[in-house]
């Protein structure tokens, strides 16, 4: 029954049945060809790969090969290998079933991106093992920092109904390599360890097993007394460790290839270790204990701060480096690609590269949280892959936080990268159609990261749209401008966090709430006033940029020397410093928010002309989430701008556009959001 | 004591004791000069004269010498002459006091303008006897299409509180020649000729009257059943001929120099002869007869029209044409410039340089009822000058409007021009600082309408701002491309009347209204459908361009030869019809409202730069009002230009910024305004 009912979905998928409304995704081949694809095993995986290309590979018959090669084996269990002809044959090869699956959506993404010419020999492994979705889904529905629709999983409706987006979402992600998915929001409730819940999430593990994709879950640090009744979750009490354990069995009674879990503990109010007076290690190591004979992991989340007087952006570094060496090794320590939180841009955070005696893995937000929700289009493998090729210099010259992370500088048995999903149960998965190409790009990224943003735009676009030149190019330039451009027209030159309170869509730089945690503030981190801008992380200041390894702390430390994209961020600049174009910063600043809003205004244009290549109706929704943003990064350069102006008392330089709004009306917008939907 | 309030309010406003609110208009003279003023008569008049030169002539001493000379009675009562030098002493001299006046307030204007050097050697006299504003203003303190705040005119205070606004009024309209004003709606109550109500019109005469200012009044044509409480109001009833007979006399008891009424009858609802099957004229004649014994006259408008299948456009035109040279020579007919009702841009009312056997005035609108309100810079003069220098060929080339209506060309006992009035009781009077340049240029052209538009914003700007260049030409610039920009992003090319639903501010080109009368409807004007855009109003059309003499007739009727700022009011253009630069009417279009959006985006960046030449409180309060204007501006192009193109069916030329909102959206705009304030 399951599998027919995967089936069916396939072909329904394939049919092109459904209206142009983005359900779709980047999976639209044509079906029906009915290819010869043999295979020499049998499983719900290798039939999903056998039956993918049987109606979409329009080419020679293709073989599928589960082998016993060592060199494959070696490469990691993913590993495939291509070779042939699409005019003669083509043999796909692996050691594992998963190998043969990836096989085949890699031959059908080189037909449908028009690369399938010639002789094929490819070989392919990934970068990371453990390529991994973090929902942030409220198991009522919401889904925090969600802007499309409410979660897909709908648990209310299990086991009675199976929403049909389950497979297609399962399809989807193993397109792309992604094998892994938290299902539940970080700011986990107890109840999702609760025998009903793990009954329901059974239900969903069964059905993404087959594309290959192992199910993890968030778990709530209190579990044992809020949830088991204990008197106490102190990770070092035996019971509470029984407790754990016997969660541990009953889970994988249930799910006996369930990943493991995710933790955020003490952290913005969450409970953890720190609460019994314990350690982060002792607290992932009793869950890590727990996982073990299982062979589950734990995800333990490296996002804590504390408004102590300390720069927040030194505090995980501070609170972790200490237990360095210290975890288990089924523990892995989930940083945030940033020393803050999924900044437009942030440099990267100091843990990667310092931390070399535990596995640590990025995380990334593909939901736009402080990117303009859904209404923004921002290409984020820009951002992505500014993050992975930063030099981190912790062996010497070249230590990229990828390879600090992927395992190519320190070799532990685990190595992962997470987003956190854009996910939601709207017709076009993520929101804004263009929102699709972040979920592609970060399952392309996690598999490969030394993809360029061009080769990872260029596949989506003739994947999702159109290959002809004269969408495609153009299409393409706006995607890898988009995530600059959002970037100047939100917090250029290193500017971080001046979101509007609490949901972060517009900006409030301004904001100032009494009572109010000063580390949620936006002065806190802009630190605006007469003298100029910016947080000082230099040595005269919070100095941050100890924790970077030389050159780098020092090329930071040095205010001629810091890159003008974070000089913000670790120097309090006056309005009058003579920026490297000769312009003073507060030019500067002015210029590049009136950058942005003319890049956008770029994108509306390239976006118009594009209307006869696709169809209407995604044309449509794009044009206007594109006028949005362009209201909105005129918003963003108003709001900022006259802001600052208070401070700098100078004029914008008389060739940019002027501001087209009062300053204290814009202080007055308040908007109804809230941080979920 | 009235004579000593006056006296001491020149005081007040001389002293330079205000705040740079606006309230000092464009009388910003230093005071306190104590110059040596002469004068061979003492009256009120020949006092405010000498005060008002005494304290701000920085020159040698003056004599206002009232004369017995021929050749200044031959130019008009209003006649003066200014000989002398500014170094060795001046002379002024008239017929009469008044002349004296307006010499003192032209000597003063040399001053502050810096045209006082040399030898002076002047004579002016008026190219309109009457230069009479027309006060919207209802007796409840609210004003008809009035954006300035509340009436000045506190009838309910009166007679125990008199405002100081009343004799600065005064002196604001004298010392720009104004002469007359109607302080009440058009659209008037019968209880304005109440004895409670004359009581308090005469305090404000008193008061006027110094600065030889008359005052008229608005009348219901209904009056005599209404408040008299006669059967009827029939003209032709000697009962109620009696009753405006005795009416006249009782004002002109209270008020001797009573200017007389204007009428609005038959029009918009209002009481008219026709109520009762009379004509215009029976009812203007009636009117006239009671007012003639008392040297008063009757200003009784041309804005008729009816929904009767007739073009509006060509109502007014057939209704009185019949009528020429049957009014008595005391009436005088008043007739809005173009023959719709103020729009943006109209040809003038082809009434102008027909009716040549009767008196006719133009009514000009000074408020802006359909130019953005007080939110809007738009500089009048051009729009009126353009007006005036219309050649109407109703005696061959050259016959222009204002030499059909100032006595050159038919020379009637009475020449008049009225300007409705934008003055509220804001600190500023008029809303935005920029719409005082209205009320300036009203006056200075019905003074003389050969000035220039330069000329006028000229004087406006040294009197009100600055004479420094660096202020001076770019903002002078600016007021003089205002109208051009207002008619670019609202109604470019002759479209006409697309203006939303009774309070007439933004656009609301697609407005239907169930049961509305379809000449208050957009469409009714701009006529927009696939093969086009345009009102037919030529020969195959409404033929409303028969109106006009040839070769003007002939002109506008062939679309190849009519002016194409008129092209979509006499024609139904089709969207491909080639226009003179090459590109499409439909491109064409877009240009416009496109070219509209730079301006005032220009205008901002003009007067951004201004900012170190003047106070920071109008600085600000322009801005603002700029700010406003601008994305008005864009509201305007994306709204007609998304609207026309779902008639269209073209893009928007791709180098053109993109409409950053959704047609929808702005369909659903309805902003709470009413037609008064």
């Amino acid at each position: 029954m399951k599998q027919s009912i995967i089936i069916f979905y396939i072909f329904l998928l394939s049919a092109g049945l459904y209206a142009e409304d983005g359900s779709r995704l980047w999976l639209r081949a044509e079906s029906g060809h009915n290819a010869t694809v043999t295979a020499n095993k049998q499983s719900p995986t290798v039939d999903i790969a056998k039956q993918e290309l049987k109606s979409q590979w329009k080419g020679a018959p293709i073989q599928l090969i589960i082998v016993n090669s060592k060199e494959l084996r070696n490469r990691g269990k993913d590993a495939y290998r291509i070779t042939g002809n699409k005019l003669t044959g083509v043999s796909v090869l692996a050691s594992t079933e998963q190998g043969l699956l990836y096989g085949a959506y890699h031959l059908l993404r080189l037909q449908e991106t028009g690369n399938d010419a010639g002789i094929l020999n490819i070989e392919e492994s990934p970068g990371y093992d453990i390529r991994i979705l973090n929902h942030w889904d409220n198991l009522d529905g919401t889904v925090e920092r969600g802007y499309a629709g409410r979660s897909i999983w709908k648990w209310d409706e299990l086991p009675n109904r199976i929403s049909p987006r389950y497979v297609e979402y399962a399809r989807a992600n193993a397109s792309i390599g992604i094998n892994g998915t938290v299902l539940n929001n970080v700011n986990a409730t107890p109840r999702v360890l609760s025998k009903e819940m793990l009954e329901k999430v059974k239900i969903v593990a069964d059905i993404l097993r087959p594309y290959h994709i192992k199910v993890y879950l968030s778990i709530n640090f209190s579990s044992p007394a809020s949830l088991g009744g204990l008197s106490t979750s102190d990770p070092l009490n035996s019971d509470v460790r029984q407790w754990w354990k016997d969660k541990a069995d009953e889970i994988y009674r249930l799910i006996p290839d369930f990943g493991g879990f995710l933790v955020k503990a003490n952290s913005e109010g969450l409970p953890g270790p720190q609460d019994f007076g314990r350690t982060h290690v002792d607290g992932a190591n009793m869950l890590a204990d727990a996982l073990k004979p299982h062979n589950g992991m734990v995800m333990w989340r490296a996002f804590v701060y504390n408004p102590d007087g300390e720069d927040r952006a030194k505090q995980a570094y501070k609170e972790f480096m200490p237990l360095d060496g210290m975890f288990r090794d089924n523990v892995i320590i989930q940083i945030k690609n940033g020393p803050i939180d999924f900044q437009p841009r942030e440099p990267f955070s100091p843990l990667f590269g310092a931390m070399k005696k535990t596995a640590v893995m990025p995380e990334l937000q593909i939901t736009q949280e402080y990117l303009g929700f859904s209404n923004h289009l921002v290409f984020l493998a820009s951002l992505w892959k500014e993050f992975l090729e930063s030099d981190t210099y912790c062996n010497g010259e070249g230590s990229t936080v990828a390879e600090t992370t992927d395992g190519t500088l320190f070799p532990h048995p685990l190595t992962a990268m997470a987003g956190v999903a854009n996910i939601g149960d709207e017709a076009n998965w993520c929101g804004h159609h263009f929102a699709q190409a972040n979920w592609y790009a970060f399952g392309r990224l996690a598999w490969n990261h030394s993809l360029s943003v061009d080769e990872i735009a260029d596949e989506w676009i003739r994947m999702t749209f159109s290959g002809n030149p004269g969408f495609l190019n153009p299409v393409k330039e706006m995607m890898m401008d988009s995530h600059e451009a959002a970037v100047n027209y939100m917090m250029p030159l290193g500017l971080h966090h001046i979101f509007a309170w609490n949901h972060h869509y517009g900006p409030e730089p301004w904001c100032d709430i009494p009572g109010a945690r000063p580390d949620w503030l936006p002065k806190y981190y802009h630190q605006a006033d007469s003298v100029g801008l910016g947080f000082d992380r230099s040595e005269t200041g919070s100095n941050a940029v100890s924790q970077y390894y030389p050159p780098l702390r020092d090329e930071l430390n040095d205010i001629r020397s810091c890159p003008e994209k974070y000089l913000l961020w670790f120097h309090h600049v006056p309005w009058n410093y003579l920026m490297k174009d000769g312009r003073s910063l507060w030019d500067d600043l002015c210029y590049k928010y009136d950058t942005g809003v003319k890049q956008v205004r770029n994108f509306q244009r390239i976006w118009d002309q594009s209307e006869k290549y696709i169809d209407a109706e995604r044309f449509k929704e794009v044009q206007s989430r594109l006028k949005i943003q362009s209201r909105d990064a005129v918003w963003w350069k108003d709001a900022c701008l006259l802001y600052f102006q208070t401070f700098s008392n100078r004029p914008i330089p008389y060739d940019i556009e002027r501001p087209i709004y009062e300053l204290d009306d814009l202080k007055n917008i308040k908007l109804d959001l809230e941080h979920h939907n």
